[in-house]
């Protein structure tokens, strides 16, 4: 019985390197490689939704991998997270069709970014929010993300990096929030893939916009120009997380109150 | 110019060994101390409000201090957070009348307590949250912190330690949230002080009513008989939170968007 597996992940991103194998360096793909292996699973071809970068987070990264082993599809969850290292979970195992393919069926994706807005830093989100000690205008920030939403061609929110053959995207939705709690200012931005380092680009620039330092026309003459220097700096990584992955099929059984 | 200053703290509790100091152990009042030191200001009778335990966070510890540094009493903070160690901030830092101490001037106090409640623990919640997998009837949680408010003898939800006066206080409330991201049960209660490990005994006693092992009727007969053995075991330390610190004296400026 050779099967197709799909597990729904959540990781610290600050413990590891990254999602994607590495020689000499400690990655989110090795450690769930290495885990499988202790439960006498061989894995093949394991891949990931998407390739996160260092410092990166994750509460909804996808991975599948074919296997021979016996054990249940469900019960690769509870098996993984008694043998995987701290900083990574397993959410959910479940069998997915053999076609199924956590990078290439992917239709969707969702990341937030969380900021912390006020003047001094906060120990309880180092790790997990960009802390920006100017205040931010978030009115001017939600005006110029009205020119990001959409088809657009993103090559000027794009980091060199591995060559790709269009860099037209689409995104459905970007949501700025405030008034949470802890000065807190979350971004949600949906779409159906991501240049190399779009998000952070796209959260950096709205970052200048809220500082005056940009404006929503700017961003505009940004996305028509396709200049990597007329949009703003990427912000850091390890303000970003992997929410959702989104697929045709629905691989994981529907979400209940108690998952 | 010898003066009080009050400073608003927060820390990663999982990196300290609680706030009160001690000899080989990682305190976050000796990397306090130790940081005004570094900044040429030898502190007097530093205290705080809570002894927090190890492992216990805090968005809102109120230290106070005697000084005669020259240092402008709002720029501690900004000081502060140049040489104080990964993992404990300062908020605000403030001038406080000198009769002011952060411990027995405080008439109340706020925590908050995290519980991740899903089959399946989660990376990103490790170090701040409470797992617990099996489902929690909140309603029946809600029922019996009814049983919690009021001004009542917490004997039973008192650890032995230091010996107190009197062990009766005064909840003046109790939320439960549920239905919040990542299957987060959230916890607030206010009162005018704690017992040793009160919060973390009556989070515990909820936690045991919640999964059906005490009834609603069961805490009011602990609360009446005052013994330890009637209420539930003690929730760990690192789901817990003390938010606020509350003082006749405003000692903080108003509380800005940006402060």
């Amino acid at each position: 019985m050779y099967r197709n597996i799909a597990l729904l992940l959540e990781y610290d991103g600050t413990l590891f390197h990254g999602w994607q194998s590495q020689n000499n360096a400690n990655t989110v793909q090795d450690a769930v490689a290495s885990a499988l292996q202790c439960l006498g699973c061989a894995p093949e071809r394991l891949v990931g939704a998407s390739r996160t970068d260092a410092g990166v987070h994750a509460r909804g990264q996808v991975a599948s991998f074919f296997t021979s082993s016996r054990i249940p599809a469900e019960k690769f969850a509870y098996a993984l997270n008694t043998v995987l290292p701290s900083g990574v979970t397993c959410a959910r195992s479940a069998e997915a069709p053999s076609n199924f393919h956590a990078r290439y069926s992917a239709i969707g994706k969702t990341y937030s970014y969380l900021i912390l807005n006020r003047r001094q830093p906060s120990a309880l989100y180092m790790r997990c929010a960009w802390h920006i000690p100017l205040p931010l205008d978030v009115a001017a920030m939600r005006e110029a993300a009205g020119a990001i939403v959409g088809e657009r061609d993103f090559r000027a929110f794009m980091s060199a990096g591995s060559p790709v053959k269009s860099t037209v995207r689409k995104v459905a939705r970007l949501d700025i929030e405030d008034g949470l709690p802890d000065d807190i200012i979350k971004l949600t931005i949906e779409g159906n893939g991501f240049l190399y380092n779009m998000v952070r680009i796209i959260t950096g620039t709205l970052a200048y916009v809220g500082q005056g330092r940009l404006s929503s026309g700017d961003v505009s003459r940004a996305v028509a120009s396709g200049d990597r220097r007329d949009a703003g700096k990427t912000a850091p990584p390890h303000g970003l997380y992997l929410d959702y992955v989104d697929y045709r099929e629905k691989i994981f059984a529907v979400m209940s109150q108690n998952k």
